[in-house]
C-alpha cells in the first residue's frame, strides 16, 4: 500500500500536513507515504523532527496551485504542481491513493480529467460528512458538478451507499434520502420527481425525500443531491457552525472548545467519488490529526477496494435498467 | 389600523397564540385585533385574563388547517378554515394585514389564490430571517416556489431589499448577493449566470455573489435564490442549530439557554412578499413572544405600505428594461 500526500495545499501547510504524515507513517508501517511538493520547503519541515519513518519518500514538484487561482487555468499553466503530481502517480499506478488539502477546485479537475471516470459510471460527485445525532450523514454531491440529471443523482446514491458502508459502520441500518423540500413523491422539480422514481426503484434502503433539517436526525446514512445544492448546503452548515462557535466563546470560553467537535476541517476529508483512483479532498483548514484521518480513511478505502465494487454495482444495475 | 390572527395554527395555538396577541393590543391601543378560530376554544383561553383589551374582537372560523394536510386540497375542503378567514379580511380590507403559526403551505397558497399578486410581479417569494455577524441577512425565495427563472430571482431582490430596508436599519449599507457556489459571475447554473446580469443591473447595492458561509459574514442584508434550494438551507439551518443546542444542553444547561437567542422560531415570522396584502408566515414552533414579533413586524410593513412601494419600485425597473 502506497499514499501521495500533496504537502502544499492548505492553510497550515507545509508543517501541518507533514506533522499528520509523520505520525501517520509511524502509525501504518508498511505503507509507503510519498511527500509531493517543493522539495526544499518538505527537507525544512522534516529537518525539524529527530528521526523520519523510513517508509516515507519525498518527491519534488516545483509548483504550488493556490486557492484563489482559477483550478483549469492553475493546471494548465502549472504542470509541475504538487496535486498533478499527486494524480500522476495515482495514474501511474505508483501509488493506491492521494490526499490534498490545497485547491478543491484542482483536486477534482485533475483527478476527473487524468484518472477519468470510473467504467459505467457518468458523473463524479463530491462526498462529505456531516454530524448527526447517531453517526454521520453523507452528502453527495457537495460541488463536483451543477444540473444533475436523474441518472447521475441516482448514480451518487449507488456510490454514496457503498462508501457509507465501507467506512462508517451501522450504515446500511439507516436510510438513503433524497434532498427535497417535503416528504410527499410529488415534491420537487421534475429531475428530483424522476430521481425519486429511480432510487425507490434500484436502492435497497431507500427512505424517500429527506428535508434539510432531518439530516441531522440520524435517520440517514446518506442524502443525495445536485452539487448547485450540495455546496451550498455544506458552506452553510460550515459558517453556521463557525458562527455559532465565535458566539458561544464570546460567553464561554470552555464552551467553545466542546463545540470542536463539530468543528468540519476535523472529519478527515471528502471524497471524490466516480473516478479511476481514491483522492481525498481535505478540508483547506486541516491541521495534522485532520490529515491524520484521512489518510486512514484513504487507506481504508484502498484496502477494501472501493472503486471495484462501485465498477461492479454501477454495471450490474445498469445491466438492469 | 387592522390586524387578523389565526389563533388555530401552531404546535402552541391557541393558547400562545392568544397570549402573543392580547399582549400586543395592550401595547398597541390604536390598532384593532381580530383573533381569527373557534369561537368556543378562544373564548375559553380568554376566560383565563382578568381583563381583556377593548381592541379585540372574536371571529369564528370553524376549520382548523392542519400541517400535516396537503395545503391545496385542505383549503378546497375547509373552506370555514382560520387561514382562509384571515385572508379573506385582508382581500375584502377589513384588516390591514395577517399573521399565521399554521401550515405554511395553505399560507402561501391561499394568499396567492385569493389575494393575487401585486402588479408587475411575477412570482410570491417567502423571505425569513437568519442571524449573522452584523445584524439579519433575509433570505429570498424560502421556498414559495421552485424553478425560478431569472427575472424572478431580480424581482425578490427587489421585494427583499425593500423589506429589509424598511424593517432592519442598515440593510443600505449592506450587500444583495445571489446565492452560488463560488464568487465568479461564471459560476453557477445558466439561470444562476443569467441572473447575476440582471441584479448587476438593476439592483444598486448588488454585492456579486455569496456563498453559504458567507451568509453569516454579516456583509449582506440580502441573498436570492430559488425556493427549492431556501427551503432546504433553511430547514439544514434550523436542524443544524437544534442539533447543535441539544448537544450543548447535554453538556451545560445554561449554555443551551444562550443559544434560544439563534432559535428560528423567535424571529417573528417570514414575510410572503409579492401578494397584494401582507401576510406573515409565523413559525409553527412560535411561542407569545413570537407572534407578538410578527405582529409588530406587520403593523410596521403596513404602516410603511410595503406593497405600495414594492409595485412602484417593479413598475420602475420594468418600463426601464
Amino acid at each position: 500500500m502506497k499514499i501521495a500526500i500533496d504537502t502544499m495545499g492548505g492553510d497550515f501547510a507545509p508543517d501541518e500536513i507533514i506533522k499528520g504524515a509523520i505520525q501517520s507513517a509511524n502509525e501504518y508501517t508498511q505503507t509507503g507515504f510519498i511527500l509531493v511538493g517543493q522539495e526544499g520547503k518538505i527537507k525544512e519541515v522534516i529537518s525539524n523532527y529527530p528521526t523520519i519513518p523510513e517508509n516515507i519518500i519525498i518527491k519534488h514538484a516545483s509548483d504550488i496551485v493556490e486557492t484563489h487561482e482559477h483550478p483549469v487555468k492553475a493546471l494548465r499553466n502549472k504542470p509541475d504542481s504538487s496535486i498533478l503530481r499527486c494524480v500522476d502517480l495515482v495514474k501511474e499506478k505508483e501509488v493506491d491513493c492521494f490526499i490534498s488539502a490545497g485547491s478543491t477546485g484542482a483536486t477534482v479537475a485533475s483527478s476527473i480529467l487524468k484518472l477519468g471516470l470510473l467504467e459505467g459510471v457518468k458523473r463524479a460527485g463530491i462526498l462529505t460528512l456531516i454530524p448527526t445525532e447517531n453517526g454521520f450523514c453523507g452528502l453527495i454531491d457537495a460541488g463536483a458538478n451543477i444540473g444533475s440529471k436523474p441518472i447521475h443523482l441516482l448514480q451518487y446514491a449507488i456510490m454514496g451507499s457503498i462508501y457509507m458502508r465501507l467506512v462508517h459502520q451501522g450504515s446500511e441500518n439507516r436510510f438513503v434520502g433524497l434532498l427535497n423540500v417535503g416528504k410527499e413523491h410529488i415534491k420537487g422539480t421534475l429531475t428530483i420527481r424522476l430521481a425519486y422514481h429511480l432510487l425507490r426503484r434500484f436502492i435497497n434502503n431507500f427512505g424517500g425525500n429527506v428535508e434539510g433539517h432531518e439530516i441531522f436526525s440520524g435517520r440517514y446514512a446518506l442524502a443525495v443531491c445536485d452539487g448547485f445544492i450540495g455546496n451550498i448546503l455544506l458552506k452553510m452548515g460550515e459558517g453556521l457552525s463557525n458562527f455559532l462557535t465565535k458566539e458561544i466563546q464570546r460567553a464561554d470560553k470552555n464552551m467553545g472548545k466542546f463545540l470542536s467537535k463539530f468543528d468540519y476541517s476535523e472529519y478527515g476529508g471528502a471524497l471524490l467519488l466516480g473516478v479511476n483512483g481514491i483522492a481525498i479532498i481535505c478540508h483547506g483548514r486541516s491541521t495534522a490529526k485532520a490529515i491524520k484521518n484521512a489518510i486512514k480513511i484513504a487507506i481504508d478505502l484502498a484496502e477494501k477496494k472501493i472503486n471495484e465494487r462501485i465498477s461492479e454495482e454501477i454495471k450490474e444495475k445498469i445491466k438492469e435498467e
